[in-house]
């Protein structure tokens, strides 16, 4: 494969290009160069405090995934569905780097919500400055994506985006409004998750697409293609704060709990669970015993059911793109979704 | 002058009605009823807990200063510039609820950095949910702000409030890295408030007259109004924080001397101040002693000097309104002008 350039961040994890064709590759990484400096010269300010906060977000860029699907959703949206350059526009990658930002702003303001202290191997913007500078930066992205995404000039697009944002941000209310509710099911954790982590990416799938001129239907496929990615994303980002190890995921673990958020393994476990055992559990839940809880649920076999989930969705992700006509982005498509359960960071 | 509908909140303080003309006045009463529907209904969520956080949040609207500028920049816009219904289009509406969305999400945040109990003699988002349910809430007004404008369909407005916006969060960004720094002056201290308060203001009177087809003479003379007003604005909220009576103005005071937010006549003082009175004042600053800091403060004419500044920005805003053309819209927006100072809350 051609070697990225050097100011890329290295694509951990989720999205190994190195599984990629050569040329797809290649032209995805030149792309990401391109979505970066968008994304860098949208945020140059004539104040240099702001500027040295930008740049400490910048790092927390890795996996790129967001601008990613954008990109190859609209390789697999265009009528020939190969991978050329012509074929990705400034609106593809500015909508890819829109959903960058808005995931980025939404890292910093999570980061202050859960009291987090690393991200990415480096100290959280909370810890460094403050809050009350993370609640402004996560400001300033939030607007400077909206901007950004004024600049293309498409109305639709400036909809889409603001929609499915509100949608985001309803789900991380709903999710605080749900804080230590142990009574709370699998149904409205799954709602929860598609509003604020899989309703952005399905965003990306469907614009990205829709921007190369794809019919409603393939558009809708990829839409759902991400929505259950997106899903089974979060389902294992769940999974690997209760159960990932902190020097390999890179970022504070263990949060969840601490922050009263009951997610999938706990939510199988609770409902299999005897009476005594739900008893107990709901004692260590309560008195934030990460380890001791982790040691139960590891036992039960609930920790496995939720990476079943997570795999299952992954094959209804993979499903939809029976949609998407044959070639390397449908491929490369179908590889990431085999990625997010693949993954240990 | 008709009575205004119920459900308009009383526009204290800032914006007395009652010195308007009574069809002018009625017009924009029934105007603000109308930007108060689009606003409700773009923040209607199929979820109940998000409905009961908004609905807390419109209590916070009080004087409506930024939608009656739009309003009546809009009708001092048309070329007959006179009190007329059809003058205003629901791209007006929108504008309207767009910035006062923008501005009740920047209070909601604000209030988190405040560490703020009171908001319009109402217990405030962070007080009764907490700062993480505040930023939140924060985050979901700014995105349906940006989804509402998007509703309008013209990519200039979006734009135009995306890039104000970003001015607005860089001032709040620059007025928290000069917390606690007491050499800051003046000509920091006013690009501080001309960003985070000033720029949205004169947006809002720019853009009102620009969406009647006014000349960009006339917009720009509406911005320079605006953005006076703004400054002189922020500079009597800042007096009223210092020398305010917590009861009248409804809001928890002096705070910004705990959050190390150094003020007008603060400047004024230490720049006028002998030695020992500096170092005096410094360690009142230092220990956060507001009483004894306000005793000196108004013994020695500060605060009648910086509430001069502020008058001198009024006289500014009101002489470029000799670009608008005379009638009952100009003449409110002089009085609004001279409202700034007169206010005590």
């Amino acid at each position: 494969m051609a070697a990225a350039p050097a100011t890329i961040p290295p694509m951990n994890g989720m999205l190994n290009l190195a599984a990629a064709p050569p040329s797809l590759a290649a032209l995805l990484a030149e792309q990401l160069e391109l979505v970066s400096v968008v994304f860098e010269r949208q945020l140059a300010s004539d104040l240099s405090a702001v500027n040295a906060l930008c740049l400490h977000v910048e790092h927390y860029r890795g996996k790129m995934l967001r601008p990613t699907l954008v990109l190859l959703s609209g390789l697999a949206g265009t009528p020939a569905n190969v991978a050329e350059p012509a074929a990705l526009t400034d609106k593809h990658r500015i909508i890819a780097a829109v959903a960058e930002m808005i995931h980025m702003a939404t890292l910093v303001h999570d980061d202050v919500l859960d009291e987090a202290d690393i991200r990415r191997r480096g100290a959280t913007v909370n810890r460094i400055w403050g809050n009350e500078t993370a609640v402004m930066l996560g400001d300033y992205l939030i607007s400077n994506a909206f901007h950004l995404c004024s600049t293309a000039g498409d109305p639709a697009v400036n909809l889409a985006l603001g929609k499915v944002t509100n949608t985001l941000c309803e789900g991380e209310l709903i999710q605080l409004h749900h804080r230590g509710d142990c009574g709370v099911d699998e149904a409205t954790y799954l709602e929860i998750i598609r509003r604020k982590t899989a309703s952005l990416i399905a965003e990306c799938c469907r614009l990205g697409a829709m921007v190369s001129g794809a019919p409603d239907r393939l558009a809708g496929a990829l839409h759902r293609y991400g929505e259950a990615l997106g899903i089974a994303f979060q389902i294992q980002d769940d999974l690997l704060d209760l159960v990932g190890e902190e020097r390999i995921v890179g970022k504070s673990l263990g949060r969840d709990l601490d922050k009263g958020k009951i997610t999938l393994p706990i939510i199988h476990f609770l409902r299999g669970a005897s009476h005594a055992e739900r008893g107990t559990a709901l004692r260590l839940i309560a008195g934030g015993d990460a380890e001791a809880l982790r040691q139960r649920l590891i036992g039960s076999g609930a920790v496995e059911r939720a990476g079943r989930a997570a795999a299952d969705l992954v094959d209804q992700a993979k499903q939809q793109l029976v949609a998407v006509p044959a070639g390397e982005p449908r491929d490369l498509l179908a590889a990431m979704a085999d990625a997010v359960v693949a993954r240990d960071r």
